[in-house]
């Protein structure tokens, strides 16, 4: 399985001040497809910092998604210090301007001398076109292949430039059109999450399919995940899985979707 | 300003199933402190990546806090990896057995075989008691002198033993101004939480006193902290935020510690 990193740029981020759902959104696309996410970081717009993890991330896995800092103003030193990472000059782009020109003037605005730091990419980048906003992402290949996808850092423009560029170039490269992740959570209520592990503790070293237990109060969640060629295949292994856990566990088990999701 | 990181720990936050607030909380009431949070990063229960993420950050900053996996079952295996990154050997310790089969027992349980491992801590370790759920975290000091907090994957849990013991030992530690933390529990019976929550959702919001609520079968526990520059200060606010809550609720409210604790 082709292993992936996630990198947070945000000074807001190592504040606390904003919740890390950038994170979320990218590790569940990247699991699903197919991806290994060994590792989120989260930085803070700092370029040495920015720049070592980069470095880090990309020594250590095949793919390396980053978000945020791409935006004009002066505390987004993201470009750089990302080009710098993986040993590339920073060009400016024709295609890219022209790009950026086109967001800005369908605003009905005209773009501002600052507007040009984000027609500038990585030698050798490809630009991601931005749907939502203006600053454009990019994907750029080190000498070695590892591949580093560069997103916004605003939710919406992250998430459809990742669908709609990121994920298909990521899919393609990696050959990973076909395997699917599929997951199921059971609950069981009042018993505590000890005496469950005592019933399941084989059943949670197997890899495929992969059972794991987490609790919140008064309920132990019991979260399935099955990996297969087809989503019919993924569905049989949960099946067999949750077939096997009734069958051991004494006590009432049901499906979280059943009422939570109502 | 002294710095520090946060590491979290969970297959969950990898896949994408679980938003990471435990960071936001931790890297908030960090900065508020007066650390610089360099970084945060998380893994998946995986002990070679847990011991290599968390050996990279004590040689970066001077503070890991670091959650999730404390927990006695199989896929837990943060106890271990975290003693390996700080160089000590894990040791049964008779005052966190103690304290857990105290928790276990307040339940009206009896500890499972497999709850000792709750009781292995590095050695030199500090225990950090859970006042939420049962397995103790701890403060471990490496050789030159950086300082690793290990608290519980749940929120609940987490943030009650981080306010109420891992930040005032940092707190004292890097001789940053003292400011008291002062919590109550009261108990609501056989009323839904979302009833509950709909005559104190306001309250919820509140920074100081903060205001939380968790239930357990059959009633709900309204968790009351405030911080003040002296106990009395504190005792002040959770004084009138009891009152407040006592006013609003048409139903019975007593304190845990009247009945519970007896």
């Amino acid at each position: 399985m082709p292993t992936a990193e996630i990198l947070n740029i945000g000074t807001e981020l190592v504040l606390g001040e904003t919740v890390n759902t950038n994170a979320t959104f990218l590790a569940r696309h990247l699991s699903r497809a197919g991806f290994q996410v060994r590792r989120i970081t989260v930085v803070g717009d700092i370029p040495q910092e920015i720049q070592a993890a980069a470095r880090e991330a990309l020594a250590r896995s095949q793919v390396l998604v980053v978000t945020g800092g791409l935006g004009p103003t002066v505390d987004d030193p993201t470009r750089a210090a990302l080009a710098q990472a993986v040993g590339r000059p920073l060009e400016f782009r024709d295609d890219a301007w022209e790009e950026i020109v086109a967001r800005v003037r369908a605003r009905g605005r005209e773009p501002t001398e600052n507007a040009r730091r984000m027609a500038y990419l990585p030698r050798g980048a490809q630009a991601l076109p931005n749907s939502v906003g203006v600053a454009p992402g990019f994907v750029v290949e080190t000498e070695d292949r590892r591949v580093l996808v560069a997103l916004p850092g605003v939710p919406g423009e992250m998430e459809a430039m990742f669908l709609g560029h990121g994920l298909p170039y990521l899919r393609r490269r990696f050959g990973l059109q076909t395997e699917t992740l599929r997951t199921r959570v059971l609950v069981v209520e009042g018993v505590p999450e000890a005496w469950i592990d005592e019933k399941l503790g084989d059943l949670e070293k197997r890899e495929n399919p992969f059972l794991g237990l987490s609790c919140s109060p008064g309920r132990v969640h019991l979260r399935l995940r099955a990996r297969g060629q087809t989503p019919q295949e993924a569905e049989t292994l949960l099946d067999q899985l949750e077939a096997e856990i009734r069958q051991r566990l004494p006590w009432p088990v049901r499906r979280e979707d059943e009422t939570e999701k109502v």
